[in-house]
């Protein structure tokens, strides 16, 4: 079963609503998948989960395990200040060893309200997956200014579906 | 005056005893400089001053206020999970707009318990604060196997005390 | 004087057309600035001015020299492959030490076909220049789809003039 | 059959000796590989294979399409100026459409004779890959201060070894 993770705790993101459309699609090909959303993590776990706490907080344990399980993930990546949510490297941050992501494969989608798509964003997570052991994708959709994409939940974008279907498929072989 | 931001919210880090160790550098050059610890954070700010609470929470904003009135700053960036720690990305999704690095200047030092000496973590910082439109110094000391090199709050590595003298000299012209 | 560098070694390449802009540009600023375009690097410099042969191409001395005079440089940078030119990192890889970048400045200008605009390029580009000792300007204007943004030799898109001279504005005071 | 590419064209480099050690590291696993040489590119390529004359230079092609019919790479990759050697993505601005790296697998070991081992090299080159396509394996073994680690041909560096045999286990599985 694949893991959708929205890389933000921002109540009702776009990155949301792309996690769900993608869980849809993961569907229509056959395949399961399960959204943790990091807006489920505790107020207070960057400074209760983590160093001296590492592991001691139940609550985001909870949540870690359900991540730690998996063995395919899909990142919801939007951009921020020109790179990816910090809550998404303080979750990282504060899971425990041997890491969650060792061995394991991933996916990334950017998001992006400029033009910029995510791009750098994305090149920041592949350095820091790749150095806790886990392999990208090569193909990273980059979804550039979402909101004139979008209507209600739903991408309006053609293109844009076309890029997610293409990288699901890559990823089902991956 | 100059600010000097310890990057992580861990509790004795040796990005504080660095912070310490460059403040004094800093005056025995007869320069002024404010330690200002992400660890005196909100412990739930992650949650409660970003987003729709941006500028909402008070203690949030007085930290934000003091880094706001800053115009140059010295990071003190350690690595964690080969980039910098989670939190400072937060505390600057947590800034308001206009950001508050705008047009200002910094420099970085890099911190690395293993070899790397925090170099892909300073790019990665780099990124972001040209993105906000801060400049970075080019010089760039990465302090790599930290604990080997520092003895009770001192640095018994001299080269490393020289690579942090260099630094100081440059940015104070930059 | 500022040295105005074309990225790349293709003929007639809209970078070229780009550094004669930024040239005037800068005239009417009242500033002066001179060309270089890798183009007239001599065919085999990989091969006869790097390594062994460091410092020892004529041909290749004097444009190298043109480029060492410099203190400023504006790169023109465009996106081939998803980062700069190749040729751009080959002349610095056949500079002589000390490295002609150390102590300078530079700006620089991203151009892209697609969407990108240059980001990932230039970020590769400022780790190079920051570990040769070269400050890079903060703000850099991404030119993305430029063929549809140019007519003739000009600038059509009037944001893009207006990065421009904002850029250049920011750079003189650099 | 794995192709071997020395990210190089300086002769005798470390890297083409690197190269060969991890030519009998496969054979030992009983895998063959192939080794490529940058330094068998024709002199004058980038000027005489790039652009108008993409696909024109029959001495590059000759090379080129050796490297277009692999599958899977490892790329030996030495750090030069805080990056990957210029001839390296020159070679790749002149590979014809489509990319020969489209849907393929590589590897990257760092070389460095500092103490970096290529962090930021194998970081911009993965950044470039993943845009052709080409998928990176997680694990990049950094080869730091090489001189001090080799000893005629050889790797006298244990732990190097173990990395290269680490690195060539997940490389056949991936």
């Amino acid at each position: 079963m694949i893991k959708i993770i929205i890389g933000t705790n921002r109540a009702n993101a776009n990155s949301e609503k792309i996690a769900l459309i993608y869980h849809d699609l993961l569907k229509t090909m056959g395949e399961s998948a399960e959204i943790i959303n990091l807006n489920a993590l505790p107020d207070d776990f960057v400074f209760t989960a983590l160093y001296e706490y590492n592991g001691k907080n139940e609550e985001f344990n909870r949540i870690h395990n359900r991540v730690r399980e998996g063995k395919k993930y899909i990142f919801i990546v939007p951009e921020y200040n020109g790179s990816f949510p910090g809550i998404l490297k303080s979750f990282i941050d504060g899971m425990t060893y041997p890491n969650s992501f060792q061995n394991k494969k991933c996916a990334l989608v950017g998001i992006s309200s400029g033009i910029g798509g995510g791009s750098i964003a994305m090149s920041h997570l592949t350095d820091i997956f790749n150095y806790l052991g886990m392999h990208v994708l090569a193909f990273k959709p980059r979804l550039a200014k979402i909101e004139e994409n979008m209507s209600e939940d739903l991408l309006t974008n053609r293109l844009y579906m076309d890029l997610l279907k293409e990288q699901a498929q890559l990823f089902l072989e991956f």
